[in-house]
């Protein structure tokens, strides 16, 4: 019996921080135990918005893969590879293209997002306009039957099954449409209260030693009317109760929102112990990274390895293309 | 000493005619005598236009290649190769799109004009758009120093010189500049008077039968004003006068000129005379088609061999993108 197959990519950005772990790592791990997981490090991807500076891609690539390992990636179980180590995605993409629609592509919601967002950077060339469409690549070439994403990515999704309809219209039944697969997403604030992300400056990595933590934690934003000691909270609204909720067991939770609510404890008190389960979510991770780190060949061993998996598998499924493209000779 | 580098390409659109000989062919055989030649079939490109009907490339591939080899490519000398044997340029392709400015693509004269022209196919997709970017990456993955172009393909060779450095200026200089080799471009008319174009139905092919092509000079258009034998007729206007241009040695079309001009003699005997020059021309070529038409393996194993030979230049040309874009692992 063979297990459905999922696809996820991650952009090689470096270490990994809480947002991405709890957004999509842990999932990622327990995903393992139901299905066939390809996870990719989307270097190519990187390039549609970093093209002018490539020069840390190959460190991000080791970063991403010893976090990934840390937290319970399994090289046996799952394929981990390098997008641009199985070049048949941009095969695939540039067939795809000549059935995609402009239009389709236009009215992806983060094509004008991100151009509004990102004003430093040029992001009106063809590769970002085409970004979608390599996803889409991306997924299809290893007929994934569902793609774990966050709410953001839904339309891209949506995007690929299009596609995969107009394919198959044209040339036969080659792809799957792939699902859905919802992850509950957790909110994971950084130490400023917005979302969690390295271009903020307010994350806190995976790797961040017991100090670092501590030493991010203590100036971390919380509820702003809570000005002195004596006042009562609102955890609601306060984002280190986000952070509690993700790393702290629902004792813990309780015991801080009805102090938080009765200026029974202080913020300095519900860091602490916000601290202590952060610290003991992390120490088996942070045990198995100090492994990796420590062998930076195997990482990429176990990098290449899992490319040439994918790539089996996406040379398999380009056969097929080829074939019913009536271009295989 | 090497000789300086050649690529170019034509689409497999079937049996080639006459205005395909004497536009392109006819000057690719001459420059394997100077150049390293690279000539490629490139189907990709066809599905640009016609990814709703892919089912006749293969079969027009086999055409095409079969003419080349009749008009005197020589495999031996050129690498003679199909495009999608080589899937380093869709890898190419999709790096350069990534600093490719959308304007750069949408200000391409052929952009606007062939969607117009071309109203029967929805030619509003993403691939359409990247076409002349897909040409660019087929010509420097070779490194090419020149491309032998008409007129109409100029803009493409100007887009890839400005995307060669836009390239080399990000990450160093990988790629030369390729140079615009232009060549001198005969008027070849269809039998209708317009250009020959197989999409008009006027085209004579060039492995018509001795017996079709004089069926289809026969009724071809003359100058519309020498309605009769004995009227004069001016050959400046007349396109079978065009015709004896390419096909006849000077004597005969100073003969038709005169005879014409005096009405000395009929669009019979004008006529007759080219179907004789004409014949004269592609007797050679014609039995070097029968040759290669008896054994149609052999010329499929000949763009096996000159797709290896292209693909080991391309794949030392990609390691050398990949480690100037820093993604070589």
């Amino acid at each position: 019996m063979t297990r459905p197959r999922i696809l996820s990519g991650m952009r090689p950005t470096g270490a990994l921080h809480l947002g991405n772990y709890m957004g999509a790592l842990e999932n990622w791990v327990r995903l393992q135990d139901e299905y066939e997981c390809y996870y990719c490090i989307v270097d190519w991807h990187s390039l549609t918005t970093d093209y002018a500076n490539p020069g840390q891609v190959k460190d991000n690539v080791l970063e991403v893969a010893t976090d990934w390992l840390a937290a319970g990636l399994d090289p046996e179980r799952s394929a981990l590879f390098i997008q641009s180590l199985v070049p048949e995605h941009a095969e695939l993409h540039l067939l795809l293209s000549m059935i995609t629609p402009l239009p389709w592509l236009e009215r992806v919601p983060t094509y004008k997002e991100q151009q509004q967002q990102i004003s430093e950077k040029d992001l009106g060339t063809y590769g970002f306009l085409g970004y979608p469409l390599l996803q889409s690549a991306d997924i299809i070439i290893y007929k994934a039957d569902a793609v774990p994403v966050g709410e953001d990515q839904a339309p891209h999704i949506e995007l690929t099954r299009e596609i995969v309809r107009r394919f198959n219209n044209f040339y036969g039944p080659v792809f799957p449409e792939p699902k859905t697969l919802h992850t509950v997403s957790k909110r994971i604030p950084g130490t400023d209260g917005r979302k969690m992300s390295k271009s903020y400056g307010n994350a806190i990595d995976m790797k961040d030693t017991p100090d670092a933590i501590r030493q991010k934690l203590r100036p971390m934003l919380t509820d702003p009317a809570r000005q002195r000691r004596t006042d009562p909270g609102n955890p609601d609204i306060c984002p280190v109760f986000d952070l509690h909720k993700a790393f702290s067991p629902k004792p813990t939770q309780d015991w801080a929102a009805a102090g938080c609510r009765s200026a029974g404890i202080g913020c300095i008190d519900c860091k602490n112990k916000l601290a202590e389960h952060m610290l003991a979510v992390l120490a088996p991770m942070q045990a198995r990274r100090r492994d990796f780190e420590a062998r930076p060949k195997d990482v990429w061993e176990i990098l290449i390895e899992g490319s040439k998996r994918a790539r089996a598998t996406a040379q398999a499924t380009m056969d097929e293309v080829r074939a019913a493209m009536k271009i295989r000779y």
